[in-house]
């Protein structure tokens, strides 16, 4: 099996999940190349050092370019700061590197537009962490749209909710601010809602929405009794309209009190209908309008080795993907596209900036109070 | 127990609905008025004959107006087709009688304006048949809300979907031709999600939408081959924003394959969440953000003694209501107003008009693509 | 139509909902005999007259032997306390009339056993209160099995489980007495697991089982500090044998917390599974082993029409029945069996002494710690 | 961090998920032994080499033994057939080896009582396969249980469920034969449910059951319309007698079908009520009996960081572990007691002996019809 240095920006929750999957990827895939994990960059030497022994990488850096100028690496994860995405990845392909970095790519429209420009004449393969996407079951959602078992889709309702910023005493810090952080959970958790309604729905061509900041201050943590403004939103709701005529329903908050990672969605088409919720990440609820009207009703799909690559995991089914499990699947999709194999389900840089457009274009139209169109 | 005289007009569905109320009431809730069954009117005198000795009605009539004109009858029940809710109504009014019609008011925006302001000088009551606000559970889900369980409330979603006319092959009816049906699912479903948005949220004070139809043509009955337009939309989603700030989306579908009755809703509040789905009427979901943060989880609350009036239903909890029941509930409020109580849930003809507005609203908007405001 | 004199004995919970399927029965189902309400009997005769005017009884009595006396009377309705039933049913059996009586049939086996020799003579029908097998859902489920849509039936697992005792702090009363109340949990809802086994499994073979008492004492109410002993169970399970062949475990707790009318089973066959719980009395759970593998699962069916006789309530599925409405189909189907036609579901003293014979092998079984075995 | 040598015997289901956990440990928990990854066993040479260079062992063996004679390896992980775990366990230990050996212990109970005789003299550590007990959803029900939150425990009632061999067609094999492998459901899957009774009830007192084999015959693979004997159990159920007092029942099979990995319980204590399925394991139901009626329902726990040791695979709560998951943290068990730190969940071979007696008993029991007292 042929090898592929590995160089790796960032150590925190992402950062971690990428080592994981590096990990995980032969002995989980058998291939179809052996990750050889070379140098983790870190600011902080000592964090550095800990974490490239815990992850196996050969060496810590603290200057993330040392990893750029390293010939031996031929693939740069990134998963630091949004802030940071572009001039690391676009350095990166510029090194001819191939590139894997978290969403989204960056704190604007500009950034993103940049970085699928650079991606585009560069020869390194592009991927985003859009980890959702690889759910087996969306995979066999998306075998069930296109062999017609729903008919004609004719609309696609989801909601991603979570409640890491639904305590109004959570302090003010950079991340409430625009020029740092960009936008709120648009940014954060609807670019995956998105990311599922382009897998299974294809491209959006309009769209009109609402967005708010629920907790407009948070208080400050050094001065006691101050708060500071909260710049980016904290919910978002938008109605759209897909290329394919169908009509849609988005909606988001990180204000949700109870949700964890409640990124869900139900498909209607005109022979059935799919329901989805990554709270329960191993079920997909299919009702099919036929057999027996007696005997119908949604049936929850427990996934299984039937829906592959399940079983590369686990030959029993019913006995559960995790979240770190989905990474292993999409690092597999980047490493079959850099092997030369097709990988249906890549988010490249391309495909992200449309993803990002319709974020960006959410924002417009909550200014303008208009519907918004997006390029096909 | 003081007597009402009662007249029906209608057999179907909801005149059943109606009739079963009627004659529930008393064994139920030992008051406040008992309803005596005088006069049931159907077009077809051998029908009518049936039914009311089914439903336990001194006399059947042919022509409704034998109902108005009767002064032994002091409220009047309307569940005939929405196109003749406002002659009835009016007339009903016009003779001094309480009404209990069924929803939505009419087919159009001037029926509902021009049947709330006879209301508005009639002597009579007047009750629009919204069951759904009446659960027990809806009731908590109001007392949770302004006893401040939820802090402020910031959000409000909501679907309301079935699969009545989820199969293209269903074929054209009158139902199809707005001037005969006025509104498809708005007017069916969508109404009964705005209720409880009222009910819960308060009023809406503007909103964006789009409509469709699904199955633009359908089969015409007797014409093998030929098909005939559909007039009236399958599906509507709208943005709304409410007078106290918070934000919504409210969806329907009456071609939603799988989907019975699924009347949902989720509300977001600063300190917790609601959920409810109709088609689980006796469970309401609560998240509370307090306690001991490794055992917090949504609860689904089972309905109960403790949540009046269930107890004069079942006094043990947990055993169920059922769709019909809800129509005691509604006709019991009906009563207890006449008998001069509060009744804080109620729908007279003015805030139904309210109700249609928001439909009316939606329709405009989704041909302006535009945000449209409603009155206070 | 013609008519059926009725008396109810009972003005409780139960005479609550005998009264209310009487005043439903005809609206709801046409038919087939119209209950003619006489005498109500209740010991206190200002709470007799006030139901009696409620529930639209003629008259109100305080002897319940006045309704035994009235020849006009053809149906008694028994809805006292479990240790008046043997003596009341005897004695309307004797005189001729059709008895409908509440569950358990009596405090021993010897009063089951009086109660059914009772029966075998008499020229009236009888049926016990065994509602939720008159489920639409329970009548597919059985349906299902005698269509051989599960292949053999190998297994029933079922429990019922509420929390009415789960209290320690409930006060001692009679109904912890053996002589005054009977059994415990096995009288009050173990027999109600047992009526749905015996309709969809057949008759039990043997059994093994143990008891329990919980709390083991409970304060007595009039004298502070002081407590009284417990002399009936409070939880007990079970393993059986069908006669079919098949296994079987049966348990009930009366102080699980949190169940309020759990009552559910599981029941697998050769080719598919089906799945049961009375708190969601509006879905029933199937799996198929039929079908693409990829997208098999249990599968949620609501009841709707096509469920005979939910239609007999509303036209629309998924709208819900609820606890009440069960009773109007359990009087249905005796009323039907009066009239001379099938009830295929039909409890009566016979039958119910087949159900009350498991609960008192469970106890001799418990006692002895063997295997009991139950006549064919 | 200190090195520990590993040997690995087996390339199978189990033999991969040890692999997997071995490479994730380090990455996920930062110590507190670095796996070294020395020798891999594997009948087949090619499959042995080709496993060791996915896995990332230094090299593949045929004979298992030249693990056993590796002073450089200290711990053996034994993840063969059933019939081979005792050879290969007795022989590590008598090398002074640790032990990871999957469940169950051997064929037959005098297989799991000379390996806990051969573990009680060695200076191994021990470790069985239990790894549903390691989910932290299931230490957060130890707590519960512990800190009283559930008063007096008085219930346990399990199943663990699958299909794998519910289909009759499925051919014959070795696996149908007791002396190849062992009992059936209970070996393979009941003794799961039984480590979930112990670690969260404590020790079994003493229990009834029955067993079957629901397919008794199956097709032979070689020998068109020929079959042969199963001689091994499809389905169990016992009901137990906890040293504590509390009342249990125990049901497993392996040809429920839909069922995947369907190992769930309820506890009922006097103050609350717990719910557990392993097809949802991120999901804990708890019932508490405290707070106001109203709004007391059955919470829905998600697991996250709050739940030791969630927050070591992803600091997101509800982003959902996964089946492998739980070996890494069987595994940090281990680990931890050879570095001499305490693993209150352990499931050594004295451990795992008593879960084989219960099984053990439940077969004697079955064939006597009589409860079975166990040990201590």
């Amino acid at each position: 099996m042929r090898e592929i240095g590995v160089g790796l920006i960032g150590t925190g929750f992402m950062g971690k999940c990428h080592a994981l999957a590096y990990g995980a990827m032969v002995p989980i895939f058998g291939g179809p190349l052996r990750p050889k994990l070379l140098k983790l960059a870190d600011a902080d030497p000592s964090i550095g050092a800990q974490r490239a022994a815990e992850f196996g990488f050969a060496e810590a850096v603290t200057d993330w370019r040392a990893i750029i100028a390293d010939p031996a690496i031929a693939l740069v994860s990134i998963t630091t700061p949004n802030a940071l995405h572009r001039e690391m990845a676009e350095a990166a392909l510029a090194a001819g590197k191939h590139v894997w970095c978290e969403k989204p790519m960056g704190l604007t429209l500009a950034d993103a537009e940049s970085m699928a420009a650079a991606a585009q004449t560069a020869t390194g393969r592009t991927q985003l962490g859009y980890n959702y996407i690889r759910n087996p079951l969306i995979a066999e959602a998306k075998r069930l749209i296109e062999a017609g078992e729903l008919g004609r889709i004719t609309h696609f309702r989801g909601a991603v909710d979570e409640d890491y910023m639904a305590d109004g005493d959570i302090p003010w810090s950079w991340r409430c601010r625009l020029a740092d952080a960009g936008l709120g959970a648009l940014g954060d958790i609807m670019v995956h809602l998105v990311s599922l309604a382009h897998t299974l729905m294809g491209g959006i061509d309009s769209l009109t929405a609402q967005i708010e900041t629920i907790h407009k201050t948070r208080p400050l943590p050094d001065r006691p009794g101050e708060s500071g403004a909260v710049e980016n939103e904290d919910a978002a709701q938008a109605l759209v309209r897909f290329a394919s005529g169908a009509s849609g329903v988005l909606a988001t908050s990180r204000a949700a009190w109870g949700r964890k990672n409640r990124l869900g969605f139900e498909i209607h088409g005109t022979k059935g209908t799919l329901i989805y919720d990554q709270e329960r990440m191993n079920e997909l609820q299919f009702f099919s309008a036929s057999g027996d009207a007696s005997t119908r009703g949604f049936r929850t799909i427990l996934s299984g080795p039937v829906h592959a690559p399940y079983g590369a995991f686990c030959p029993a089914p019913g006995h559960g993907l995790g979240f770190n499990d989905l990474k292993v699947i999409e690092l597999n999709g980047l490493l079959r596209a850099i092997d030369g194999q097709a990988d249906p389900l890549a988010v490249d840089f391309a495909a992200g900036l449309a993803i990002e457009r319709v974020i960006h274009a959410m924002v417009t139209s909550a200014q303008t109070g208009t519907w918004i169109g997006l390029p096909a």
